[in-house]
């Protein structure tokens, strides 16, 4: 499906943000991945469990069930799962069949959020995780905080394609976190395997709207934004603002630092969830922040779900889209995601 | 479609409650009945009529026009129908088109309700229904009452499986009308061609929690719970309670015996008409009865309208179920379903 | 689909009335005209403008952008289209490529409203919009006010059905605008190619319930109800009423005389806007008309939302209908829809 081949939705044989792990605890989660319905509880020993969410005897959601020690135990007739999956109570009969099991997930905790993979079990290596290193969550002194979590009535890759082209913080931001250099500075590109990245070094201009009270009486500043997307779904973004080189006494001086991840993850072919979270230094005011980032997640899936909506016009086919310069990410990125579908599909 | 094979929705060559019997009166009822839709009324002289409720002109509800004497007329041009579904008026000509007519279906008042049989005319066989004195109707002092209408998003066979495993009482109903018995003890079977039945015999047993007030004081009970489906929708269900045998001078003393009653309609492939009605002893407050079951009928229907979802997920075609003891009168009701279905489309 | 052949859905190459032109302004307005997105704005000029709604960049609907001066800028990356559609700035680099550029349509004031052609720009003809001498905007001294705009969950045709046998007034508007008189009086109908019309002469009759106040007194007034329909939306009705003939010395006296216009677009397959104008005598109140009128537009939408949903039991493709006299018009007019659609789709 648009913007990937026809018959292609979302990769399985990768890790995606399933849950903030502050959100993992003794009340049952339900979740859907790629078409996938999923079932996250902690067991008293502390330990995430993904468990597939359809009781396997008459579909039932686990995630509407009873959370019992460390089993769940449908809501419909009662069947009990221990955390790999395995029925060991079926409350109708003395024994429980051998066969009645669901799949438990590969899932870990890194970060700040919980991981899972849906794909081949014997593909999932934890080396595919982005490093907490290469994301700020460690060795920067940032504290990571989880701040918004959305549903939005889209495919997955519309969000993608917005992370992948920082152009638009210029125009559907820009009254909030944006201003014009966000698009028309020119961007330092990265790519490797499974990844892209940019950076718009912005010198000497204007301050976005929602950052005044940080920028300590300067009017001007010096800004890099960069994005730095692992795929096929996890977006770490960078904001670093200095006093203009052209200061005479405090040129270069770093005023604000922090990161932001956003994290998409492919629910049903239009349905997307989206994690969205900060890591920022010590006496940061993360509510604020909510407060400030709010309206800007909001407008991200607003402009993905009206693109959906016009995609809707043309029975999912849209014309040809016109690609420019700033949308060189989009391309390879898509391009990357495309590849690792049909590396599945050939059982690659 | 599932359960049922792909292309397989809901025979037709059988009884189905369209509405209760107190319901039909002098305005027009509009219901839709595998996927026809119905305009029901009843005439001066007191005679139930289900008319195909589509206007053959315009293809305007017929259920949302006027009565006028023993006549409905079209609310869009004025055509007006007899209750022989012929056309005895177009307002705009002289004379109406002898081949201006709607379908009249069979229907019968019969217990609490009215059915009708959208199928095969000549084969509508009032020796089809449910005998009234199997059902507790008859001759046993009972007082049938309608209480509860539902239209749930789900197919009508989720709300059939429900009833044809009574172990979920145990569970979806733990909280009100069930106790872990209610799955634990064994099931006495019957079959016979377009029926099956259940009835399990909990012995010495403690109390579910809706049914306090009328034990007595007695906190450990003898319940007898049993369930009698008539295929495809039609489920007469019974409860006995006693003193336990156990008891010193009162083993074996009826506290409660009443009859409950399941009308699982099929509308369109998701979407079904569900009729609960009870039948119970001289004195019993059925208001009281209506309270305290509304609850449990829409943890009913929220569990099958969950499953519902979940079949979505999968494109309507989920993985295979795992069944166990207690699906047998689900596996046997459900063939006997498609065999219906399967004798209709071989012009059977 | 429904009632065309299947695989017909609208004419492209005609006029259709896309909005009234007291609501073109300097905001952005957005439309769908058979599936396609449209943003339109009135340049600092005055010119109304009509573009492709759909940025080609990434889809994002133009009338969710911004005005700036004679140009939109879309809200997503900022791409701005001057009024010919051609690209002329894309913020992220120096110049905008030639290739980059929407469709702009054809579009005419004209009467009350603007019209669009979404077909072959080639053929767009002015001479094919509805002479306003026609249709009563000039040179009966008749002023013309835009009432009511809807969007009706239905094909359009269930709209245009509506309007081709006023028969319903007598029944759906039985308790406002009809009589029994508006089914039971002849027709005289007028075809030619691309038009066809009908004119009740009602004599000597009761006043509709609306009608009273404008009356002088009299209780049994002529009535003569015309609709003129020019394909394949646009619908102009006619209200003469005078004194009956029979009157002794004011028989034949006119005591109102106005037009009502019926503009029914097609914007999807199952959604269509419904634009309703007037055009009254002076010293007509439009305010009370729009009050009277208000429900009666309710009506015809509601009559047409109830029959798409009686057809969606049958998968879009109902039974065949029981035509009559009134429905000449119905039939012709299909006709000639079906055949604009047929030379369409043979290049004609």
């Amino acid at each position: 499906m648009y913007p990937f081949r026809q018959g292609s939705f979302a990769p399985k044989n990768c890790w995606y943000v399933v849950a903030n792990r502050q959100d993992v605890g003794r009340e049952l989660l339900g979740r859907t991945v790629v078409n996938t319905p999923l079932v996250i509880w902690r067991t008293q020993g502390g330990e995430a469990v993904v468990l597939d969410g359809r009781c396997p005897h008459r579909h039932f959601p686990l995630a509407k069930s009873q959370l019992e020690g460390d089993t769940v135990r449908c809501g419909y007739h009662g069947f009990v799962f221990d955390a790999s999956g395995q029925c060991v109570e079926v409350p109708s009969q003395d024994h429980a069949p051998r066969a009645c099991r669901v799949r438990r997930y590969p899932a870990l905790e890194h970060g700040l959020w919980l991981w899972v993979w849906v794909g081949d079990e014997d593909k999932a290596d934890p080396a595919l995780l982005p490093p907490l290193s290469e994301i700020g969550l460690e060795g920067e002194g940032l504290t990571g905080t989880p701040l918004i979590r959305r549903e939005a009535a889209c495919r997955y890759q519309l969000l993608n394609d917005n992370l992948f082209d920082l152009s638009h913080l210029a125009f559907l931001h820009g009254s909030s976190i944006g201003t014009r250099e966000n698009a028309s500075t020119p961007e330092e590109l990265v790519k490797r395997p499974g990844f892209v990245s940019s950076i718009r070094r912005i010198r000497d201009a204007p301050v976005p709207a929602t950052m005044w009270q940080a920028m300590d009486g300067y009017d001007r500043i010096d800004r890099a934004m960069g994005m730095h997307s692992y795929l096929p779904g996890f977006h770490a973004g960078t904001t670093e603002i200095a006093i203009p080189a052209s200061h005479p006494t405090r040129g270069g001086e770093r005023l604000m630092w922090n990161r932001v991840y956003h994290c998409i993850t492919p629910c049903t072919p239009r349905t997307t969830l989206y994690h969205f979270a900060v890591a920022v230094a010590p006496g940061v005011d993360t509510a604020a922040l909510k407060v400030a980032l709010d309206p800007v997640i909001d407008e991200d899936v607003f402009a993905s779900e009206e693109i959906e909506k016009i995609i809707a016009l043309y029975d999912g086919d849209p014309p040809p889209e016109l690609m420019v310069k700033s949308d060189t990410n989009a391309v390879e990125g898509r391009r990357m995601i495309q590849a690792m579908m049909d590396a599945e599909s050939q059982g690659g």
